[in-house]
């Protein structure tokens, strides 16, 4: 099963970051609602995502450059869990820094299971932010999914370790030849989006969006209502009904849809 | 069969936009113009058709960004259906604006057997133009490919829908997270370059090209001679003939081709 | 057997150009110098021969928008063979020019066997710098590859004639759409990288990178270590050793992997 | 006096660009309303035109690339009267189509007096839209301003016909060495906004911005309190007050802020 | 006196980031360290302190973007008080959180006196990160400058300040539009470069350039022979003397210039 | 009087670059057809210049990213000396490059009075070309002007040296932060256009423009008639005369204007 943790650490207390979620782990008869949101949205498209929150005033909340690493990934669904690069400076992003504890290293032996790894690489295009070695750990820790605006190097290597990745493409260079790595579970930016600790990422072929914390029930409560609706005029569309009228639906339609939705 | 239809609006007549064409629809013992296009046409490689126009003193023929959405698609030629965007405004760009008589809905309605639609999206990255729904529509209704210098989203439902697309990627938003739609059949920027109703457009592998309405005529008569030569020359390389003299070819080589030719 | 040429002309030999380079040719019972150079690279991936040189300062040797034109090439290696190309200017970039002794013809034909032709096309993304015919030449002439941070044309054929190439996508329109040549074997840039005749470059699924001449040695000394130290570390993630400590190795783990080195 | 003519044109009928406006021209007593606008516009700052409107939920309004052309220039406001180009083709973008009537030269004999020209260069930046000649003509026809996402060529001429002039810079070459004119008074893109004829630009020494004709009078109702509160906000600033509870305003602030402005 | 603040709050202590700097406040006879830093530098030049880090293997120490605001503004230096901003979503960027205890107001209320203020805008060019409000109030607080790779809006108010101001440029929209802002005194990127708090910051014609705080003291030490020694250069290229030998200068260049330091 | 070198070296030689020119230095009662491109060209602005090479089929001439250094400098007239520059790399790009005999200085110390100094930064945007002390060098040598699509550095004291500059900008760092130089008088790009030894270079406040020199003749002859009838039609414009007919003259205002003319 997938478990995606939740971060309390002092960061999100401070400020206005972190949402509210209902309580989890009430394992029972209930499902657990963590475990809930990530099998819902496990159905749901990411275009249908940002419809979505597009009619809730969100229309950045795709981050560019998030393309899946091998074709036909599956689509995934966890909590961000952040990382954040600033540019290289020549006395510090060095090959010795990969032992300082504030490395990327360090970053990945904090990360939860189920969780997705979230890197602001600054869409820096000349350097890959982590190898193979880095992914087979991040596997082995059971994070869900590495999603950055940046790229991936050794990518053979990588692919071989089975680790989802969701990125802008590959560079031979070691990320000290561009970045220098700063922290984690940070407010940060990736592909021109705000990502927070704890945000929901949902990841697909169309790339991967971000469920602000406090959105997150709207969405999982109106998503697979939408995949619904947008199945049955998918259906139209083959039977030759013409699309004005029907998508959006007029009044007309919508009497049809909710007449057959009652059919079954 | 493949038709290609005409447009005939008033756009075109009140300026200098619209191309002449030999009549139509000769349907008879001879073959009808359109058809004879586009047949001649589908065995020219966009390479081969920029180089010609090249030499008339076209050098900007190629719509940056118009790659194929699935590889070895194959080579397709038709009339451009021109689509136009301008940026998004919130108030405009909104999901009820898809009802709009001036939606990209209506357009689609509009669209005639056998066209190209062409989509100026004027190279936004960060939302897709067409979705599955929008894309099955086309495909029913006889369009024959979707080009444009934006992207497209819900990828893997236009896969299913077997339009054949070329365009610059996916994006999960809908259009008007990024687009206001503002009309179709005007003339048109698509990836750099100037698209107007009526001229045909060619598409492979290499991406599309746009041959002017009032060439077409010439392009057609030239581009065959063109594929022939060029395959010989290959025969001749692999033969292990060097390039100077070659390709181009000194009159000697001129010589020898043409006798070869006429043996056939 | 692949032999890699070594450029000696006259531009060399005025600058600071070339690299000294071990005697070669000892063909006997020893390894010919050049074969020992190409073979031990060809096991290295251009990932790790970027943090080797990072090790020695050099953090821009990965040329950008270099990328594998085929899935799943496999590594290639040898000297640089340089092409340069200005912007086109109408009067210069004629299909005309293509006879001229300056053109990209007459480059091919002193291509040496087994060199990687290394083309400058200030990354212009409009113009396809060779097609099939100038891709088929280079094949049957020996050359090992063509590596570009320009595109190809025709590439359909290109991908017939066999010739690994990298580059940055591909363009229908043919390179004076865009591009004047102007010469070979100089000094270049590609992909933002500087690159000499008589570099080293090796390519694979990572893209293209460049050891200078006077750095191969000590490369080729380091580079197979490198990779068996990797290769250790990999295993070690597998068996579930955290990162710190690890990936750079500390003392113990330095201690641990020298016994096992030494084991076996 | 500035007139202000609004475009009744077929374009506008058709769709649903134009915005509704109060009656105008009732000249006697009350003050034309078109007249009100300009001149409350004039002393409100596009800063504070953009806070208004972000807080309607616009926050793309503000076309980037409109630079003022001479420093200093002061603030202008007017109806936008819309040109568009599209990407130069060989065979129309040339010196003849200057003569043709659907020219720059027809759009400008179009003008309406008080208009502001706003001009969709597609941001291309290669190629000056107008020179001396063409903005000469525009000021005697009384156009108001120029504004473009393109350049200016010939400037030392331009600068000297005293036109006002947003734009992104400077460039030699004309129009057709980059652009094809295609039409005026049409919905357009510029400095990636959104314009319909009849909406209003305001100009000044942070660009230029946009407010759509439907919403002008709620932004003329409310700017003048919104910069007057920012004037008081001012004079507290200079006299120490810090920015926590004052900008924004809390309750305790506003109350004072109201005592200020009934005193004064 | 210009005094320059050091940050010593907990994100310097748990990692990497914060330099050693000499014990300072030994006011008596001696100078301030602090102050000696200042008004050494203060008659260095930008380019100066670059080949002078480049010496030490520093290569990306200039802000990209940063231009003065007003020319002819006076070369300054100070300690970097950083601004971290990431990108703008709905929920958040809002004028309400312009109240939040995460925003620019209280940031500004932490500044000390003397420091410079280094903002990272992510680069993003359509949003001015502060008004004439915020830099009335940063001056009244007695910060020395402000730098950013963004832009200012209200750039009249701005200039009325009287703060000096290194930025890309202006827009007219408030940070919300683009931006949403997460903290300060954390590392950041600015204009491609890493800067951290207590780095010392050295801003002129030639834009910002950022000096690693355990570097300052080398540069001190070394920058004022540099300037000496460029001076003389300059004197003898004004007699007629040619660059070889001279610039950079060999032995007996060397020896001329030891002498006429002695005399002079 | 200003003296403008030809390039009689090697390079021009072997290739198809080098333009034919008429006798020179016929020093007598004749003027020197040298001087005389330089008078009758500094009177023709660079805007009308690309439009009779736009005639002559060459769109594309004006160097992007050329800008006047300093407002106001008047029109400059020379031959290009051009120099080149590749990307930076950490072995060969530093201070001691800087006394290699390929360096910038012995290039300098071959600079013939009177030429305009062309230089490919290939648009580098972090690191300046040269700074005051090499710009002294090239006034004192007599080298009109200064023309690069890359930065200056040390801009208060390149504008002391009273070299006219045109550039993209300026920077800190020095060239070998980001740039190589490899040599002089080689065919190069500068700001997307070719430039070639010996092409004329016009400058003035649209920027920088190339004439080939096999058209400079030709150029010669018909600018001042351009020139002259822009004038005339200036002339009519203020008068109230409309654009549609008058620019570009129809046949009627074609007879006007040759009447106007003779009587002088």
């Amino acid at each position: 099963m997938a478990r995606i943790a939740r971060q309390d650490d002092g960061e999100n207390e401070e400020g206005n970051f972190s949402g509210t979620l209902p309580a989890r782990n009430s394992m029972g008869a209930l499902m657990d609602p963590e475990r809930r949101i990530v099998e819902t949205l496990s159905s749901v498209a990411t275009a249908t995502v940002t419809t979505i929150l597009l009619k809730k005033g969100l229309r950045n909340v795709w981050m560019r450059g998030t393309r899946p690493l091998r074709t036909g990934q599956q689509r995934r669904v966890g909590r961000a869990f952040t990382l954040r690069f600033v540019p290289a400076r020549e006395d510090l992003a060095t090959p010795e820094s990969w032992s300082s504890p504030r490395s990327t290293r360090a970053a990945i032996e904090s990360m939860p299971e189920g969780c997705i790894a979230v890197v602001d690489a600054m869409g820096v295009a000349d350097a890959g932010i982590f190898g193979d070695i880095l992914c087979a750990r991040m596997k082995q820790r059971g994070a869900a999914v590495l999603v950055t605006d940046g790229l991936l190097r050794d990518v053979a290597g990588v692919l071989g370790t089975d680790l989802p990745v969701w990125c802008s493409g590959v560079a031979a260079p070691p990320s000290v030849a561009g970045l220098t790595f700063v922290g984690w579970q940070e407010p940060i930016g990736c592909g021109g989006v705000a990502v927070f600790p704890d945000d929901i990422v949902v990841a697909d072929d169309d790339g991967a969006v971000v469920i602000p914390a406090k959105l997150v029930e709207e969405v999982v409560a109106t998503a697979p209502d939408q995949e619904r609706m947008e199945a049955w005029i998918m259906e139209e569309v083959d039977k030759g009904v013409p699309l004005p009228g029907l998508y959006p639906m007029n009044a007309e339609t919508k009497a049809r849809y909710e007449a057959a939705r009652k059919k079954g």
